[in-house]
């Protein structure tokens, strides 16, 4: 029944050479399958971009093709596109319940409830496609009901691991589905993509579980109030939290809002287990002595509008922090992060609380599997072919090592770009082109309107300010009327800097002259003899460059 | 002779509740010794900031009191606000022969060279004031040449560490001066400040040695060229790389304006030992085979303008990165500068080049104490008072407690702010007050005159960008003969947004009509009334907020 010429398509549209906006496309003849669709947050130099999302263009034209987008997990470097990508593309969405749980959520806040077809599975569920029929196997993550996902295709089983680690004790019992991996593996894997996020660190993950053996240490002790901050999908972490609590006697209650929305989901959806009055209004918390109160917050990345963030800065209207609270940050900073949480810590340090973090005990671990993990992954599996995704650069590149120090030929490991076309067959592997791709912001309202003249005025403008020069001109004679009047804005302190303008002016004045001298009348040498003499008079004045903004009014 | 009530002001002007801008005062009547002075590099909130210096006003108003600067070492952290500073303040600088060596080179770039009494000491010199004398006591720091500061007071010895570590076996063979911080403890210190900023890491930071075997490990396998990028400052890790170098028989070559500085002057000092040919020019490393060369280069920090980062990115006039190069980047990324080394990295490695840097090997080691060396220096000293020094808030706070769990009794430890007046005797230590302190801010040539209403408008202007709003005006009448004109920049793509703009100058026309039906005529309630409707309008429209600038002109 096979055709030996049988290729399929493998088209990451996004998650490589980067962290986030992971989606990739599976496509054989004319169907097409999606894993994930993520967002990705903004790099500093992206200035005022709220998030980034992939270019879906390849999708949009082949529309007719997508038969679903098929969800690993509920985290937003895997959903957070959806709400955009599907008024596009309005497919069916297939994940397990959390998943799709957090992903209503989302789709209410977009309003787009209703709208979406979405397909509920189970661990272990295959859904058949025409051609092609896609598996969800359980795994570990640092999210609950978080699965890879095979595809059987008629060139061979592709295996997409998703964001996984290794977990032998996770809080729920649900423990990564190894034998299925196995199985796989002896049945035969054609590709397999795995995570690449933890691959520079030796050794294992250690459990979900040792943290809360850190949250019971500290809640034994802990003579007042204590605050967590962890990330609002870390169900698990929440969990536990809520475990040591309830063991010691503690009410909690929820701060900052996607911990609350998450928290209504899990609830609801039976992801969270808790005793009747255990959980309490953040606005009852003083109706207990502090010794009887933990309080779950949002803020563990020291994101400026954050819950912890508002208590860090006396900000907060619920809770104050005082002398004798505990406050244990229950994450490692994200790369970028680092100054905001340092920020936070030397705050509420000041504020005279006791603050634990990741520098002093064991209250975080990762979602992903370190470099014993991956090879456990590798060996179980034995793919025919490997491509690395999920990371940057050096992250691919050395999970494409590993791949190859466990013996796999170094022709059939292929280290891709976000829009590569990858045909394999059962037995070939190689890029054969590309499709569109990239990257679109997402600013306000907007989406894709701000592009990079928009932001490389942004920098331009953040680094040295604006300088508009305002003239008003006789259209007929090209005699000045009125001006030329600078106005600066981030440039320098205007009441310190009155004869720098002056002088400017002056030096406008003399440009208008002899353009008129020379009968030079096109706007637009004006204005670019204008901005000339300005850049190099500011420039050797003071060392910067604002952008110069000539206005020429006629009348 | 001594006076019971004699009291020593300790006026820290920088280096607390920050990384930088360290500088101390210690006054006794009309004496005063100020210990370094740093600069900080900006955060990322203050855009286009070059570098921020500590504001001096208390010396310039005091400045018949100041004796001197006296320096521990020869980082811009101890160093950088020098030429700033000695410009307002001349008065002579005592540090040993690198760091002033350093410095003098740092004063050529700002002319100031032959300006300023620089005074080379050694360790065990000991410097005599009227009523005060300062001694310098050798220290390791990941720079050469580093001291701690005694300085003898009639309220007893004040010590001043300065940023240190204890190494054993440093390169130059120049241990730190145990036995004296013994000495000196022995005859009892009354106050000691000390070096916080690894106070959170336990054990002990490795020998600088350490990096050497790491570097002579990879030297031994590298079967092409070898490009090691490091601090520039760090002359004895410079001297590991050319020993590696020379024992496997490569030549090196120098990259980067920094190092190249100081190569200069560590060689004319006498603090790099290189055999007669190992070094030669850039330009000639192509006349030898990758194997004989090592490149030590600036850009360990990813700063885009480096000789590492143009390299990465092939914009490198001499060096191109080629597949079989080896970089080994011997630095730790510093907080907030991670994510520009990851991307030095992405690139090197997309260049086919092998990149070995921390997470990987151990090629690099700190300049600062852990927690066991911070211990040994507590106990030798055995301080009456402590003051935790150069750290943020949560260092000066865990370094606070170490101190007490060595026993020293709370009241006897003060945790300061920049500013503060910490008067101290023979047996009190207390805050009695605040001179004016804080940050400048260097941009340019301006230094000062970007202040916080300037980097307000530049972190507005960032986000959102700006829209500026000309309207000409007939002065008897009040009526508009030329505009509305809009233009805006870094706000959303011109070409898609006409009818936006359409409508927002529609918007100014309703507006200014109808201040004039109203008989509005100052020109701030016109501005403020188009402002107020832009604004609401746009942000409906876009979720944004730019900065609005009307400008009216009349004629």
């Amino acid at each position: 029944m096979r055709k030996e010429r049988d290729k399929v398509k493998i088209i990451p549209l996004g998650g490589l050479s980067e962290i986030g906006k992971n989606i990739t496309v599976i496509e054989y003849k004319d169907e097409i399958v999606v894993i994930d669709c993520g967002l990705k947050f903004p790099d500093e130099e992206m200035l005022g971009i709220d998030i980034v999302i992939p270019d879906t263009t390849y999708l949009k034209k082949n529309i007719n093709k997508v038969k679903g987008i098929f969800l690993t997990h509920g985290h937003e470097d895997h959903i957070g596109a959806l709400p955009y990508v599907l008024k596009e593309i309005n497919v069916p969405v297939y994940g397990t319940k959390l998943t799709l749980g957090i992903v209503e959520s989302k789709l209410q806040e977009h309003n787009l409830n209703g709208v979406v077809d979405l397909r509920c599975v189970k661990a272990k569920d295959v859904i058949k496609l025409n051609n092609m029929s896609v598996e969800f196997i359980r795994t570990s993550h640092s999210i609950a009901d978080s699965t890879a996902i095979a595809v059987y295709t008629p060139v061979g089983i592709i295996l997409h691991t998703g964001d996984f680690k290794v977990d032998y004790t996770p809080i729920d019992g649900s423990v990564i589905d190894l034998a299925r991996f196995a199985e796989l593996g002896k049945r035969g894997v054609t590709l397999m993509l795995a995570d690449s996020t933890n691959v520079e660190r030796p050794g294992y993950t250690m459990s979900e579980r040792t943290v809360g053996q850190t949250f019971q240490k500290f809640f034994a002790v802990a003579k007042s109030r204590i605050i967590v901050a962890t990330f609002a999908s870390n169900i698990h972490r929440i969990q536990q939290v809520i475990t040591a609590a309830e063991k010691y006697d503690r009410k909690v209650a929820i701060s900052g809002r996607s911990m609350e929305n998450i928290m209504e989901v899990a609830l609801n959806l039976g992801y969270i287990s808790v005793k009747k009055n255990t959980l309490i209004n953040i606005d009852n918390i003083n109706k207990y002595p502090g010794n009887k109160i933990v309080i779950i917050t949002t803020g563990s990345q020291g994101e400026p509008m954050s819950a912890l963030s508002r208590m860090a800065a006396s900000e907060h209207k619920k809770v104050n922090i005082i002398p004798g609270d505990t406050i244990i940050i229950s994450a490692n900073p994200i790369p970028g992060n680092e100054k905001l949480v340092s920020r936070v810590i030397n705050q509420l340090f000041k504020k005279g609380a006791e603050v634990i973090y990741e520098a002093l005990a064991d209250v975080h671990v990762s979602g992903h599997a370190c470099q014993e993990e991956l090879k456990l992954m590798h060996t179980l599996v034995k793919p025919k072919f490997f491509m690395p995704v999920h990371g940057e650069y050096r992250h691919l590149k050395q999970h494409a090592d590993l791949a190859m120090n466990l013996g796999l030929n170094p022709n059939n490991v292929v280290i891709a770009d976000n829009g590569d076309v990858i045909e394999v067959s059962r037995d070939s592997i190689r890029k054969t082109g590309t499709v569109v791709s990239g990257q679109v912001f997402v600013d306000g309202l907007g989406v894709g309107d701000v592009g990079n003249i928009v932001l490389r005025d942004r920098r331009h403008l953040s680094q040295d300010g604006i300088l508009t020069v305002v003239i008003t001109i006789e259209k007929e004679t090209g005699t000045v009327i009125a001006g030329p009047d600078i106005i600066s804005r981030g440039f320098v302190y205007v009441r310190e800097s009155e004869d720098l303008m002056e002088e400017a002016r002056e030096l406008v004045r003399d440009v208008l002259k002899d353009c008129q001298e020379k009968h030079i009348t096109e706007w637009s040498s004006i204005k670019s003899n204008v901005k000339e003499v300005l850049r190099s008079f500011l420039y050797e004045k003071t060392k910067r460059k604002p952008m110069i903004l000539p206005i020429i009014m006629e009348i």
